[in-house]
């Protein structure tokens, strides 16, 4: 091997560090204290607690490790992309989806080749949508903002001037899709907020 | 069923705000671009990537998705009990243990009897140290924030006056530990580090 070549754990380890960079990508929803806005990374973490807390809810058995590898990697392709918020308009959905592919081209692929073949994978099935595991992770990934947002009594909802018709139309059938169980009960604390909120 | 008494759902919802907190516990090392410190739960989402990406190096195989889920759940405490830093004194180190293992009962408390001695029994066996997947996840809780102060030129080894010596003493058995070869690269790292640093 010549002294310039990268082996297969200096790129691992260049991938790592790259990963770093989604710490600095912004989401919309802040932390149920109110005091900042929350980051896509930590966001991660949280929606894979929620995957393990929450599984034997899934409307469909899952495997409980499978929807926990998927909403790992799930936005790591913000780190070029940037966050696409659930309340922005539906004209900007193709040009995001399209940087995403492209993101995850460049950041799966300084993974040695199996290993970014694999990541890749789980993305491409996150964003499908398709399997029990996949419709349960994007289940979460609506779940998290909802009780966000009744924490800090509207965030992205107050900002955007968003109805409750609204919050049920763009939250219902994702949660419902992965567990009905989880939107009976997350429909009631939104029943419960709108109703303790001033009319505008 | 009273209307007072809480479901299993409900009592798992609190808990995952409850976890919303680790995002304003503060650790030591910085973000590997040097613009702020970094939190613990976005800290436990970067640890996790870690493990998914290089368990294909741990010393004895391991159960890569075991050592994901005691690195989802290792800084829980912190909520309660704040972040230990590696380079803190020694004489603090049993009230803060005490500290963590009181926190462990109140925060997993929360969740249903069943589902609270898993993520306790996942503590207990990090804080252990003695399974390979602990050992492991020990191991890249100390390598990663090695990357991320060799990233910003020194970090908490510059803050604290830590030599090369110390940063051996400190981070080598543990990270050799759970992998051999992740030490030896990670050491390669460390001498190359202090080499281009100016002498004190």
């Amino acid at each position: 091997m010549r002294p310039t070549e990268l082996t297969a754990l200096d790129r691992q380890l260049k991938f790592l560090l790259e990963l770093d960079k989604l710490k600095s990508v912004i989401r919309q929803s802040s932390l149920a204290n109110g005091s900042r806005r929350e980051n896509s990374a930590e966001h991660s973490w949280h929606l894979v607690m929620f995957a393990l807390v929450l599984s034997g809810h899934a409307e469909i058995e899952v495997d409980t490790d499978h929807v926990v590898r998927l909403l790992l990697v799930h936005d790591i392709v913000e780190i070029d992309a940037g966050d696409f918020p659930v309340h922005a308009g539906g004209a900007l959905k193709a040009d995001k989806e399209a940087a995403e592919y492209v993101a995850a081209e460049r950041i799966f692929g300084m993974l040695p080749g199996r290993q970014a073949a694999t990541f890749r994978d789980l993305w491409l099935e996150f964003e499908a949508g398709k399997s029990a595991e996949a419709r349960f992770a994007k289940a979460l990934d609506r779940l998290q903002p909802l009780m966000l947002n009744i924490a800090v009594g509207g965030g992205t909802w107050t900002e955007n001037n968003v109805s409750e018709k609204q919050v049920i139309e763009r939250y219902g059938p994702v949660i419902a899709a992965g567990s009905v169980s989880l939107w009976e009960t997350a429909l009631k604390l939104v029943q419960s907020h709108f109703k303790s909120m001033p009319l505008s």
